[in-house]
């Protein structure tokens, strides 16, 4: 009856104010969240600008003070930053504070909270896939989970009200949460996500790097702009997440290095047939379950 | 003074209206080509709708007929179709045509050129840089090549005069049209077309010979999309592009594999430095080039 009202949080601390946390502090409050929104920022100027933009109630630069009276913890920051938060937060955290991640990689923050915390009872790992190559907290969009979906990946151990907290907070946003296992989110999410980005990453700098990249660039068509710009996304963003997913990542790098390889014999060797029925196959994939 | 009558175009025939040929007609019509535009297309009902789109003026099944009174022909088909086209038109052309074409690769166009005419002195080939990841007369676009790049590749032997009106056709559909080597043309477009295609094909590929490929997908977000857009692109004329480019194809997947090793094997190390070395490049380098 009032699962909305049990659940219902009332002070949300967000720490890290790039894409992904203003995104969701501008959502929350162009949407109707009635609670306080507080951030704790890293530089005084982002927590100024995003008061500024009334995206937040509050901000502090030191993330003790910010966790003390919160309800929530969304940690928005880069995976490898991860661990050094929760330990720094510890002491401070309330007894019923509930910890969330929007982190792209679900085993390695559930290895940090266990690494800090010794339990995930209050520690609900979460992931919206959705994203941007813009990043800091001028690229905040309140409408970037709209229809998007975040993935939470709560353990055993995980209290229901904790997972239900979340949910909540991120229904406002008008994504559509799902619950997966952490290692099938980090294997998916690293054929789906992680290894475009490397691919797309190592694309670019391939070119980058030929002694006529100027005029090789000019060429460029927007096929190119298309498959190219989640190159443009932030680099220790990325970084942390080719360390922490590693080894999914690798598997989904060496069948990707295995496919390749098929289609450059069939390429060296003028096997129209096998070339044609490779993108044939590609194409109808991507129509079939992309839109 | 008057290179704009002396170079005018009377009579245009297209061989082939998919998204490339389709779409020259109708930027053509909508920007007062004061010409005639007939075409050559395989099926009688893409000829019905082509008239009915009014972006050709008449149109026929029958290759020589249709070249018969052209001043330009322009063969818009798959590149490994460009020989026996060449052949089936050579005894029908009129003395003072000039065959042009849309071909991807410029070398390959050039020997079937040469192998069917013995000279290019009418020949001009030519590469609009435009395209899109959809096909057929449907996708036509009168705006298409607007602000485009069109290269040429005239050899020495091509007479100055067919160059000149093969480059008035392009301007009038708002494209830029710049002259360049064919080799060189084949090697750069190697590198920022074809090699961005073979990679999404196989990356599409990949995910989808996967055994969980339609849970794969449902997770794939709009970063993922961006990426394997070109992945829908017709499979006969990229198959094509593979085998008639195929060397300089083959060097660039060469050099892409030989990078992207390199950052496995610093995801295998944990060495984030060189990982994050490479994707600032990249981003750098996007950012700077493309727009």
């Amino acid at each position: 009856m009032n699962t909305q009202k049990k659940t219902a949080t009332k002070r949300l601390c967000i720490v890290g104010l790039g894409l992904i946390g203003g995104s969701l502090a501008a959502a929350l409050k162009a949407r109707g969240f009635s609670g306080e929104i507080s951030a704790v920022v890293r530089r005084d100027e982002v927590g100024r600008r995003a008061l500024e933009l009334g995206i937040i109630d509050s901000y502090t630069l030191a993330l003790a003070e910010g966790v003390v009276k919160a309800d929530i913890i969304m940690l928005a920051v880069p995976m490898l930053s991860m661990r050094a938060q929760l330990q720094a937060m510890r002491d401070a955290l309330p007894e019923k504070a509930v910890v969330t991640d929007a982190g792209s990689v679900k085993k390695s923050f559930i290895d940090d909270a266990r690494a800090v915390f010794g339990t995930l009872e209050r520690v609900v790992p979460g992931h919206p896939i959705a994203g941007s190559e813009n990043s800091g907290i001028e690229a905040s969009d309140a409408h970037l989970y709209n229809g998007k979906r975040v993935i939470l990946t709560p353990l055993e151990e995980t209290l229901e009200e904790a997972t239900e907290a979340v949910q909540s907070l991120w229904q406002i946003t008008g994504a559509e949460v799902e619950i997966l296992d952490p290692d099938y989110h980090d294997r998916v999410l690293a054929a789906t996500s992680h290894l475009p980005h490397v691919l797309a990453f190592s694309l670019v700098d391939t070119l980058a790097t030929h002694q006529e990249a100027e005029e090789i660039f000019r060429y460029a068509a927007g096929g190119f702009k298309d498959f190219t710009r989640i190159a443009s996304s932030d680099a220790v963003m990325w970084r942390d997440v080719s360390l922490t997913n590693r080894q999914a990542l690798l598997e989904s790098m060496d069948s990707f290095s295995a496919h390749l390889e098929t289609l450059r014999k069939a390429i060296e060797q003028g096997d129209g047939e096998t070339i044609e029925a490779i993108f044939k196959r590609a194409r109808a994939a991507r129509d079939a379950y992309t839109s």
